[in-house]
């Protein structure tokens, strides 16, 4: 019989035990990379750019021939010819010349310099008055200066983000190699259950969980797959599970919390694997199921949809993470609370959030469920956690609440 | 000739001008919705759940027969019968008498508490020991707990989430009506420009803005739409941007930041509407024009992939938001600075981020860049703002950093 776990030791134990799996990959045109995760590393094979730019308008000039010059003393030099968009410079540029490049255009050779044309008065007959000096590789962008052959712009487990994309972009990489997203089977268990479409009758209620895994799954990075409603009992489980093993990287089965549904599910994952985690010390979710079948997670997740939510959160989606070789950061907010919150089960404790501001400080106030409610999670803005050693927090301590 | 504002006053007179739009909607499939916003409140019409349900496995009783039981001196009760799950309880309660119901089972007529099973004794012959006293409304969930007529789900505006679907799966909604995307039309205009799939000759650049502004407004909950390479002068991007502003609410062209350039991006705003903004005091991003046409947003954005970037982030995003009828709140972590940043510009200065977690301490480096070099923002975890009256930070400054 397996003893119930922490949250910390379950994640460790989750992670360890799927870490070696091989993640596929796929290969996608570059508009459609935004969220996925680089398979490799992008190496530059070029340089970009790949002629000296000028990044103002302006003149380009041998700075050597500024040294010295002033508002009152202008250093005199003759404009040799305009360079345009597009093209590179036609001639070069001698001493005592310059050249007009617009912003981006091509430097001819010979300068070393580009002169604000702020910085420059036009005297008429192709003279031109520098006012200011320029020091060599005043504003100048070289040829490799953003890229250059060899340079790894970006690395295997990023997240493709649209500034990733502008990179790949000047590189000329119209396809990408990503990890392929983990397929997620999603199946929901109970007699008591009826399809979202359908209206409950007594004792009934809607598959909730099914769409929400589904979004979650979804949000998490994986590719969710919705096997449907499985009535209780061990063999139609079993057989539920062997078909979803056939197309699935990862197996998601809620409801199951009274003691028959567990048994059943943890009979189910022993015949075939193995069974990893049987409870976790945290509230809503202790009667969470982890098993490893043929290599792959199954996760036998509570009925109630705050614990199975919560749960998803707190376990499938590092895990799903760790199958697509990336990790995301949390993003969290300091807030003080309104109330009071009470804990002391000898669990973590997990509770949704909403957030405001007012007068300048962020507050949050903890929302209230009974287990099961999910109206109590739609509309919070985070989450917060109380830990197993703590008995509450008071009114106005300042915590922090992950969005 | 507009003067050069403050990204502040920038926002307000976006903000100010568009503010007026209505924006249209559309019905979605449930499991479509996830990140859409919200059109209108959700209020239940119905109560979740319909009938009383036990959140443990246990004995339904009535809770006046265990009072005063202990474990010593068990309280015993005749089993009337065992409720199944997916059914309403066949038969009531009489006192003296309890029923075995499974966690989230229908609770008969006439009990009114659940003991756990824990705290139970099954003595043979029907006869029940109850161990612990019972106070009304132990582990029941009532009818319309979760939620009953009238009461408001979710409003408009909210962005949705896995929660927020189950809320809306638990009231058997399938279609939900959601605020449409604002379609963004994106143009590139330069001479120098060439398809990213192109190989640049000397003077030449790919067309990186495109699609990094495309993923970006994707990222912003726009709808993007790519309308390729103009190439410089007045008649061609009039032609482009009367012909962007049929199909779509916005538009943003990027490129343009040499004189000659804005002087056309301005002159086609002018022409048919009316120029906002003509120059922010930020860097990188001054050279960014903002007008109404036909009340609808014109952005001009610099060239520079790194500017536009910036400049889609800290105005587009706002904007797209306010037509989507939703905000959000931007993610921050505190860190500490790994070098000194220098600024005094008199303007904002944005810079790209690389966040590190060393001996539980965050820390961020800054990302050097030359304007516009894209490579630097690639692989950054997220960015900073050192305000215009600053001259800079010092190094382990603790700042924050916007992911």
């Amino acid at each position: 019989m397996l003893q119930v776990k922490t949250p910390v030791d379950a994640i460790k134990i989750i992670k360890e035990s799927f870490k070696g799996s091989i993640s596929a990959t796929e290969i996608l045109p570059l508009h459609a990379c935004m969220g996925r995760v680089l398979a490799c590393d992008i190496h530059a094979d070029q340089n970009v750019p790949n002629f000296n730019r000028s990044s103002v308008d302006g003149y380009a000039v041998r700075a050597a021939d500024t040294f010295g010059c002033s508002d009152s003393m202008s250093a005199i030099v003759k404009l040799r010819g305009v360079v345009n968009m597009g093209e590179g410079a036609m001639f070069s540029i001698a001493p005592g010349e310059c050249a007009y490049v617009p912003t981006g255009g091509a430097i001819p050779d010979g300068a070393d310099a580009v002169v604000m044309l702020e910085y420059t008065e036009s005297y008429g007959g192709g003279e031109i008055g520098i006012l200011k000096p320029a020091a060599p590789g005043n504003n100048m962008v070289y040829i490799g200066d953003d890229v250059f052959p060899g340079k790894t712009v970006l690395k295997r487990g990023r997240v493709v983000r649209p500034e990733d994309i502008g990179a790949l972009a000047a590189l000329g990489i119209c396809e990408v190699s990503v990890v392929r997203k983990p397929v997620v089977g999603i199946l929901s268990t109970g007699d008591e259950l009826v399809e979202v479409s359908e209206t409950p009758s007594a004792g009934q209620v809607r598959d909730v969980n099914s769409s929400m895994l589904y979004a979650a799954v979804q949000s998490f990075g994986g590719e969710p797959v919705c096997l449907g409603i499985v009535r209780d009992g061990y063999v139609r489980l079993r057989n539920a599970l062997n078909a979803a093993l056939e197309s699935c990287d990862m197996v998601l089965i809620s409801g199951g919390s009274s003691v028959g549904q567990m048994d059943s599910t943890c009979a189910v994952i022993d015949e075939r694997g193995k069974l990893l985690l049987h409870g976790i010390a945290m509230k809503p979710g202790k009667p969470t199921i982890v098993g490893n079948v043929d290599g792959k997670p199954v996760f036998g997740l509570p009925g109630h949809p705050l614990a199975a939510h919560f749960v998803a959160k707190v376990f499938v989606k590092p895990l799903i993470e760790q199958m697509l070789c990336c990790s995301t950061r949390n993003c969290s907010v300091k807030a003080v609370l309104t109330e009071a919150v009470s804990a002391n089960h000898g669990r973590e404790q997990y509770s949704g959030a909403i957030l405001f501001d007012k007068d300048g400080v962020t507050y949050v106030e903890p929302v209230h469920s009974k287990s099961g409610l999910i109206s109590t999670l739609a509309g919070c803005d985070g989450y917060f956690v109380v830990p197993r050693d703590c008995e509450g927090y008071a009114k106005g301590t300042e915590i922090e609440v992950i969005i």
